[in-house]
């Protein structure tokens, strides 16, 4: 094996047929003095991957191995590693590879919103290295983004927490889910069903929304106290007027919500928070009136700190996501992908098998 | 003197004449048991009143007396009153005369927020009749919307802070303005000049917002510790990247604000409210992206609650707002009108010589 000079991975070659991925090798970036080398054992198929691969959020830069859900072991730590981890150690890295961590943001656990961010695939390093993810053997990223997998967490259910889970856990916590609130899960799939999860496990009296009910039996399984079918009664908002102190929108983006009538169910100071990556030129319309006493907003990822915090609550309270495996590999991926534009999937992927692909 | 059983109001006849106010006598809503009467001293012309005499809200039933910045003295308290206000009090009357006083949101320092609330002018109690407001010798409104003046307050300068001042005051405390806090005002207008004057007295470091620097002297004067000049710095959210903790856009609406360079002087976590009152048919158009880790939300004037502790601010601090008087009657009205819509004021208006016009 010619680790680590070069890396394994399978990578989108071509937009036009990003499900058919191809293995190849590339080089890794430059190890810099708190890199560190991580052979993966699983990684999350998250719904970023298919946007990037399928060149939905534009054009980039390929040949591109996708993957920031990442689970591994610690092979190589760069000379100047302070963070604790060692080799060995299992770890985990999400969709962020560095941040300057130097500035206001990054000083204050607000990493995802540094200006100078650069993500797990596709985007430039300083030296103008596109970095490069976890569909692949190994990953090299900055020791501060990566987090020590505590071992009640089984790798291929620990994958989806470093980006998905994330995502729905930061603005969980940033906007009081706990005790005594009422929080709504809109959107019932990879990402949401983990929303319900956390939402129930922090406290909160839980309502999961979806088109229809075609998710019910699930979302009851999965703990929600509450379940709405937008299509399937009429007069929703009336019923549960004035209900939600927060509602996390799980499904496609802002613009897909109807600002009629959503903020009809939020309480006043109600807060709602959309995790979907919005798309650059995405516009959104709505009527300010929606907004009279409800907050709208866009969440980022979540910071290093809460990724720490997401992990010990899964740990404590044993929250076991869903999770479907698939082996790594370019068959694997393409089944992944393309049961993912379908929708076929509850409610996770986790590409697994890398010792033998690899 | 007919009181009570006829009002003498300055009132709108005509949305296409609407300065050309009339005087007329009208029959006062019919005298509940928590019901108050009170002799006007003064009125604020509020923006609200432009829009609304105008028809540039919509058509409103004609004639029609506008006014909820409303000090006066009261005169007759209903058989039930039990708020502790009784004849001869000074109080003020904002832009609120009813709500059910029994809902979630009533019984939570939220009536503003009440489905069934009732305006102080133009809208339609549960009988029909169509409230009315200040312009006017006597209005009667419910006791819970009328508030004690502390002494040290001159009505003239009571006056604005009934709506104007409230509207701003409410999510600047919901929103944690204080001290450690960068809180910006955008818009140093009627209401905006009232956002520098009480987040300064409230401890937050406060921005003044505006297009040129044509206020600047004003708002520095007002005791703001920034000025922002729009037009006139180019790279101002450069400049002023990741400040602000919480904006309130005290100019217009939320349709003028730039949500492509507004959020980036935003912190993570930072909120945008706007206190403009949104048409019915008005459509926000925004690139979700400029939401990334900041919300918006539109805000409804303040609880009775917070227009006491705001009544309580201003007497403490001895603030004092920048008020020009104007005589009430049909030719004051019509110099008042006239002069807002051409934005003629520094700051606001006061309708004052009460006792001589009626």
């Amino acid at each position: 094996m010619t680790y680590p000079d070069t890396f394994k991975g399978i990578a989108v070659t071509d937009h036009a047929n990003w499900k058919n991925v191809s293995q190849l090798d590339y080089l890794p970036k430059h190890f810099d003095d708190h890199d560190i080398d991580i052979r993966v054992l699983a990684c999350g198929v998250c719904g970023s991957d298919i946007h990037c691969a399928s060149g939905h959020w534009g054009e980039i830069p390929k040949p591109l191995v996708v993957g920031h859900e990442i689970i591994g072991i610690v092979v190589k730590t760069g000379p100047r590693c302070d963070s604790g981890l060692k080799v060995e150690d299992r770890v985990g890295v999400g969709a962020q590879a560095l941040s300057c961590l130097d500035c206001d943001r990054c000083t204050h656990d607000n990493e995802p919103y540094c200006p100078n961010r650069v993500s797990t695939y596709a985007k430039s390093y300083r030296d103008g290295y596109v970095s490069q993810g976890g569909y692949a053997d190994y990953v090299r990223v900055h020791e501060h983004f990566a987090v020590l997998i505590p071992e009640s967490i089984p790798s291929h259910l620990a994958a989806p927490l470093m980006c998905g889970g994330l995502t729905v856990f930061s603005p969980l916590l940033r906007n009081g889910c706990g005790p005594g609130k009422k929080v709504g899960i809109l959107g019932i799939g990879g990402i949401g069903h983990m929303g319900v999860l956390l939402a129930k496990a922090m406290g909160a009296e839980v309502y999961a929304i979806s088109r229809t009910s075609s998710k019910k039996a699930d979302a009851v399984k999965l703990g929600t106290d509450h379940f709405i079918a937008t299509k399937e009664e009429p007069d929703w908002h009336e019923k549960y007027f004035d209900t939600l102190d927060l509602l996390v929108i799980c499904a496609g983006s802002l613009t897909d919500v109807d600002f009629d009538t959503l903020p009809k169910i939020m309480t006043v100071g109600g807060r709602v928070v959309s995790i979907a990556i919005p798309e650059q030129h995405e516009i959104l319309k709505l009527k300010p009136f929606g907004l009279v006493g409800v907050s709208i907003a866009n969440s980022l990822l979540g910071s290093m700190k809460e990724l720490k915090e997401l992990l010990e609550l899964v740990a404590k309270n044993n929250i076991k996501i869903w999770v479907e495996t698939i082996p790594i590999g370019e068959k694997g991926v393409n089944e992944a992908f393309t049961r993912m534009e379908k929708g076929d999937v509850r409610y996770r992927f986790t590409l697994v098998d890398y010792d033998k692909a690899f």
